[in-house]
């Protein structure tokens, strides 16, 4: 089961990835500590399991300064398997009070995507960006910033870089002779991301919210924290958003409902694509009832747009009884996911407006 | 004999490394194209191998625009071994009047020197240019800029790194797996830097002088450069400035005659350090004569300090027949030493309040 963050592949059994990675599960006690009310992604076991959460909660409990980093990598347009992780660092936002930093490397993207140029990415970049900003992070509380234009970022990331042989990068990521030399030193850049809160506002606690494929990342920067002075940033850990054709990873093309997708499209694809649970037959699906565990329009009804903790049981309930179709489980998917774009287009229109509140330029 | 960037042993065959650098030799024709007048470092042998000179000058005389990048590491202060390298591209922007690009390199020498923090490089950066820019550069044709402030150049060294791979870049400067992955990246920065003029300017040519043991990095470059639309950048390549303690190579410590040593410490090093082709005693000496060719006062007048072709002529023969004494010639060398660094120490005070005028900082 290769997982860098580079390759993906595979069901993933996420209780082997814990013991491998030697992170924590994120258990009732830590989970009961959690400010109300939680977002779908967190409340309903998406985030499973974490390094130093507990740690980072203690700080914001004795009232120390604490922060947020949740970044991106901008290689395409966002889809709504990208909501199921910004929807973390907002619930930290607006439960904790906390700055969000949105680090965004196009850098990374740059040297690891052969067909992508330097107007590609930053293109995504500045798309990305807006999709992010539109579901509502604090202007006030938020920094976002981009490798090719604050490039300020590149003196913290030396500072790293001095401290990672050529090795270390080699065996945490896998690096191979033929990748370029910018890939070998993103994992610099990418440390210091997650330690910049802590570069320019002094060691304190900062979580970030990843893919559990980031999390070599994680443990590089927190072998190299403490030799900065640093606290361990802290990670929560969040399953892979399923792809629309099944329940395995994100991916592209029609196996994604792009945020910047229009009614039909998003109609047609969850009709044409999206994985279904039911029977094959309607007969049969009303005597066997369907499985809502392994349909992707009710996953991300879990995961994300359904924020009803009752109306989602009915669902579940409906659906595993054979009352509930598939077909009406799509159509109700599908209004809810065209509701939430309807809003988020409005929002990020208006999040264009106002970008320079929210980016870190120099 | 091992030559890379960062390692220079033994005497050096310069004939040879002509022929394994597959680079060209100053020949008499391409010589007399130069425009008058020549400095010392250029006119007396110490420039001898170069690369598409002819094509810069080709370019130069077709009225199209053309640039020198004329770097520098800054790991220490200052000796008088670096005037002679730093003369070349003050000959060509006073005799061509070309732009003439100083790229400062605080990321490598913090990348590769493990002692050095942020700090020593950015303070030895500084202390560096001021030499540099006191040697009489124009202000309205020099641009300076460093690594960790015009961290801009990080866009473009980025550019440059997609197209190196790391067995590359092994290959070419002997990286080992314990080197840091700053260090493995500074290939593409320092390519960035003698592109950068072609990145803003557009492609023309551009003359790189330097020491020869830096012939890999403009290999790699070349190779690059067209990939980018770009002319290959042209090299002038220069011999290795001899230490105090003998012909060899530069060096630190006593072994050099630093640009803010006072007139007590040039004539106490000169006397007590600088290598003798004169003999042990002064009857000897009258008898046999010295050798001005291994004579490192002799060397640095006919380098650097000595302008006057018939006055240098007579030195030496006065030296090698024994009429002059290796203490007379030590003293013309001190007098010629000091006189350069009085004016010296005023020049760079003036540059010193002006520095704004050299420097891109954004």
């Amino acid at each position: 089961m290769p997982i860098t963050p580079w390759e993906v592949e595979g069901d993933i059994d996420y209780n082997r990835l814990i013991e491998e990675f030697g992170t924590q599960s994120i258990d009732n006690h830590l989970f009961s500590r959690l400010k109300l009310p939680l977002p779908p992604p967190v409340k309903r076991g998406m985030c499973f399991s974490h390094r130093d959460l507990d740690k980072w909660l203690n700080a914001y409990d004795n009232k120390e300064k604490v922060s947020v980093v949740s970044g991106r990598g901008p290689s395409e347009r966002m889809h709504i398997g990208h909501l199921t992780l910004y929807a973390i660092p907002k619930y930290f936002q607006d439960t904790y009070g906390c700055t969000v930093y949105i680090p965004v490397s196009d850098d990374e993207k740059f040297y690891i995507k052969e067909y992508l140029n330097v107007g590609d990415v930053e293109r995504f970049a500045d798309d990305n960006i807006l999709d992010i900003l539109a579901m509502g992070f604090d202007p006030e509380k938020t920094i976002v910033h981009k490798d090719f234009e604050h490039t300020k970022i590149y003196r913290y990331a030396s500072q790293v870089a001095k401290k990672i042989t050529y090795s270390t990068a080699k065996a945490v990521f896998g690096l191979k002779p033929e990748n370029n030399i910018g890939w070998v030193f993103y994992p610099a850049m990418q440390a210091a991301h997650i330690l910049y809160p802590q570069f320019i506002e002094g060691s304190h606690q900062t979580l970030v919210p990843i893919g559990i494929d980031q999390d070599p990342f994680m443990r590089l920067t927190r072998d190299i924290a403490e030799r900065f002075g640093f606290q361990k940033p802290a990670a929560i850990h969040k399953k892979l958003a399923p792809g629309l054709e099944g329940p395995k990873m994100s991916s592209s093309g029609n196996n994604a409902i792009w945020l910047s997708d229009d009614e039909d499209a998003v109609a047609s694809k969850v009709h044409k694509y999206a994985f279904s649970g039911g029977q094959p037959s309607i007969k049969e699906h009303r005597e066997k009832g369907g499985n809502p565990d392994v349909d992707v329009s009710f996953l991300y009804l879990k995961y994300f747009f359904e924020e009803d903790d009752r109306k989602l049981a009915q669902i579940a309930q409906d659906y595993r009884d054979g009352s509930m179709l598939t077909g009406e489980l799509k159509e109700y998917f599908i209004e809810k996911v065209n509701n939430y774009l309807k809003e988020h287009r409005r929002k990020r229109e208006m999040v264009e407006k106002n970008i320079d509140e929210y980016m870190l330029r120099e």
